[in-house]
C-alpha cells in the first residue's frame, strides 16, 4: 500500500454523485480509493476492481482511510464523522438537510479534524464566490447584479449558487445584487456577476457544461484537506490557499 | 480650508489626463482641489475659479497640498518628488518613460511617503489584475486564454493591459496564458481573461466604454492613499484593502 | 452644386438630434447639406459655413432638397410632408408623439414618395430586428429570451427597442420571449436576444457605446432611400436589401 | 403503417452519427424509421426492436422509405444514391470525402429528387450562417472578426466552421473576416461573429454543448426535405423557409 498517497473512502457510494465519485476517482492518481460504503452495500458497476462496497451498517469495519468524500442522507451522517475521528481521517461533505443538531457536531469535529461542506462543488464557482467577494469590496459604489441561466425543468429561481453568489456581493459590500434568472434550453449553469461603474465594466462568469464538475471538485477538495490540521475549511479559500505561490 | 479633507494638488494639467482631472475632480467631494501645475503655467479651461493655475518652474510656489495626482513627463518628475517630501504629501503618478534612475528615486521617496504608480489607473483593470492572479493560482492545471478588442487604430498588439493581465497569470500559475486580439471599430478596451477546465469555465471580462475612467481611477488612488503610511503602494491591492470588511 | 450628390435637409436642427446630424453630416461625402430648419431659425454652432439655418416659418424657401432628415415635434409634421412632395424628396423621420391622423398621412404620402419612420435609428438595431426576426422563424421550439441593459437613469422596461425586438420574435415564431432589464452603470444600450435549443444555442447581441449611431443611422438611411421609388421602407429591410449582393 | 409519416432510412448506422441517429430518431414522431444499413450489417444495441440492420451489399432489399439519413463513406455513396432514386426518396447527406465525379453524381440527381449535403448538421450554426451572410450584406463597412473556441484536441484552426463563417461573411461584403482561435478546456464548440461599427456592435454567437445536436439536426433536416421537390437544398435556407410565415 502507498503510504504516501491519502486513502479515500467514497461515502454514500449509491447515489448519481457516489457513482460519479466512484467513475471519476481513477482520474486522481493523488490519492488511492480504498472503500465505499452504500445504504445497501450491493456490488455497484462503478466500483474499481477490488475496492469493497460495505453496507452501512458495516461501516466500522471500512479499512483505514485518510479523508471520506461523503454525498448521503442526514441519518448516516453521525456515524461517519464519528468514523472519521477514529480513523484520524478529513471529512469533505455535500450532504444536504442536515439538522442544527448535526450542523453544531460539524462544528465540534473539527476541533480534532479538518472539515470541509458546502452546497456545490464546482471548482470555478468556489473560486468565482471568492472573486466576487473581492471585488464587492473594492467596489462597493458600483451597480451589482447577477444573471443565472439554466434549462427549463428547473423550478426555484433565483438558483441556490446565484444567491450564494450574492451573499458574497453583500459580504463584499452591504448590499444585495439584483437578480435575473432565464430557463431556456438545457443549459446546465450559467452565472454572471456583473459590476457596472460609470465608464466601466467588469463581468465575472461562470459556465458549467458537465454535471461531473461536482464529483471532480470534491475529489480536489479531498486531495486539498487530507493532511491539513484540524478546523472548518471553505472550498473557496482552500482552492486559493493551495495555489501556487 | 476644510483640514479633513485632503488637499490635491494636479501636476501636468496642461496634458489630456491633466484637462480630465481638473474637469472631473468636483466629482469628488472627499478630496479639495488647491492647484494646478502646467509646463507653462497658462490658463486652462478646466480649471475650477480660483484653483491656480502654475508653471511648473513655480512647482515651489504651490499651496500645501496632500496628495499629488501626476500624468506629466520625466523631466518635471525629481521636482515633483522632492515637493511631495517637503510637503509631507502622497504622490499617484501615471508618468511614463520614466528612467531607471527615476523609479529608483521613486523607490527611495516610498520610504518616506506613500507612493502609486500604475500603466493603468482604470478601477476596474485593477481589480481585475487581482482577481486574475488569484483565479491563477487557484486553477494551475486549467487552460487561460486572454482576448482583447480594440480600436482599429491601435498598433500594438496584444494591449499593455492584456500582457499585464497575463503577467498576473503566470504568476499565479508558473505558465503563460495564449493570446488573442481583436481590432475593430472603435472599441475603447476590452479584456477577457478565460479559465477552462473540465466541464467548466470561468470568465472574467473588463469592458471600457469612456476614457474618463483613466482620471477618475487616478482620482479614486488620491482619495485612498492620502494619509497612509509610506510606502510603495498597488493600486489594486489598496481598491482590496480599502473595501468594506 | 454637385447633382449626383443627394441634397440634404435637416429639419427640427436645433434639438439634440438635429445638431448631431449637423455636426456629423460631414463624415457623409455622399450627401450634399443644403439647408436646416429649426423652430426659431437661429443660428447653430454646429451647422457648417454657408449652410443656413432657417425658421420653421419660413420652410416654404428652403432651397431644393433630395431627401429630409427629420426628428422635431409634431406640430411640425404636415408642413414638412408638403414640402417633400413639393419638391419631389425622400423623407427620413425619427419624430414621435405623431398623431393617428398624422401616420394616415404618412402612408398617403408614401403613395407619392418614399418615406422611412423608425423609432430607433441605431443601423445595428436595425439589423438584428431582421435577424431576429429570421431566427424565430427557423427556430420555432427553441426558448427565447431577450436581456436588455441600460443606465440607472433608465425608467421604462422592457425597453422599447426590447419590446421590438421582442414583437420580432412573436412575428417569427407565434409566442413572445420572457424579458429580463437590468439597469446598471451608464451603459447607453445593449441588447441579447437568445435562442436555447436541445445541446445548442444562439445569442445575438447588440452593443451601443456612443449616442451618436442615431444620428449616423438617419443619415445611413438619407443616402440609401434618397432616389427610390414611393413608398413605405424598413431601415432594416433596406439596409439587408441594399447591401453588396 | 402509418403513410402520413415519411419513412426513414439510416445508412452508416455503424458510426459515431449513425447509432446516435438510430438512438435520437425515436425523438421525431413526425419520421417512421424503417431500417438501417451498415457496412457489416451486424446487430446495433441503439437500432430499435423491429428496425432491420442491413449490410451494405443488401441495399436493394430495403424496404421502401421516403428520406435517407447517410453519413456514411464515399465507396458507398453511389448505390445510395440509386437507391434513392429507385424509392422516389430524398437524400439528407453527411458524407465527407465525396470525390468530384461523386459530387457531379448529386448535382444530377438532384434534378430528380431532393437533396441535402451539409459539412455541419447543427440547427443553430446553420441559422447562424444565413445571419451572418445578411448582416455582413447590411453592414458592408464595419469591421468583421471571427473568434472560435474549441476543445485542446482540436488540431486544425481557424474551424471548418469557422471558415463557412468566413466565407459567408465574404460572400456577404466581399472581404474576409479576421480569425481567433481558442483551443481551451473541453468546449464542445463555440463560434462568434463580430461587426464593428462607430458607436455600435453586432455579436453573432453559437454555442454547442452536446454532439448530439448534430444527429438530431440531421433528423431536423429529414422532417424538412422529405416530400419537397426535386433540387439541390442548403439547410440554413430549408430551416428559414419552413418557418411560421
Amino acid at each position: 500500500m502507498d503510504q504516501a498517497k491519502p486513502r479515500l473512502l467514497i461515502h454514500g457510494a449509491s447515489g448519481r454523485m457516489g457513482r460519479a465519485l466512484l467513475r471519476l476517482a481513477a482520474e486522481r492518481p493523488e490519492l488511492q480509493l480504498v472503500a465505499a460504503v452504500s445504504r445497501s452495500g450491493e456490488p455497484l458497476a462503478e466500483a474499481p476492481d477490488g475496492v469493497p462496497v460495505l453496507p452501512v451498517a458495516r461501516l466500522a469495519e471500512v479499512p483505514d482511510f485518510d479523508v471520506a468524500v461523503d454525498f448521503s442522507l442526514p441519518e448516516a451522517f453521525e456515524p461517519l464523522v464519528a468514523a472519521c475521528r477514529a480513523k484520524g481521517a478529513a471529512l469533505v461533505s455535500g450532504t444536504t438537510g442536515l439538522s442544527p443538531g448535526q450542523l453544531e457536531a460539524l462544528d465540534e469535529a473539527s476541533e480534532l479534524m479538518p472539515v470541509l461542506w458546502s452546497a456545490n462543488f464546482s471548482v470555478g464557482v468556489a473560486v468565482l464566490r471568492v472573486l466576487v467577494h473581492q471585488a464587492a469590496a473594492a467596489l462597493p459604489a458600483w451597480d451589482a447584479d447577477i444573471v443565472e441561466s439554466h434549462h427549463v425543468h428547473k423550478k426555484d429561481a433565483p438558483s441556490g449558487t446565484a444567491l450564494s453568489l450574492g451573499a458574497m456581493v453583500a459580504l463584499g459590500r452591504g448590499s444585495q445584487p439584483h437578480y435575473a434568472s432565464l430557463r431556456c434550453g438545457d443549459v446546465v449553469g450559467e452565472h454572471l456577476v456583473q459590476f457596472a461603474g460609470p465608464g466601466e465594466r467588469l463581468e465575472l462568469v461562470h459556465r458549467a457544461t458537465d454535471r461531473d464538475i461536482f464529483a471532480r471538485g470534491a475529489l480536489e477538495a479531498a486531495v486539498r484537506l487530507a493532511g491539513k490540521g484540524p478546523g472548518r475549511y471553505d472550498f473557496g479559500e482552500l482552492l486559493l490557499a493551495s495555489g501556487r505561490t
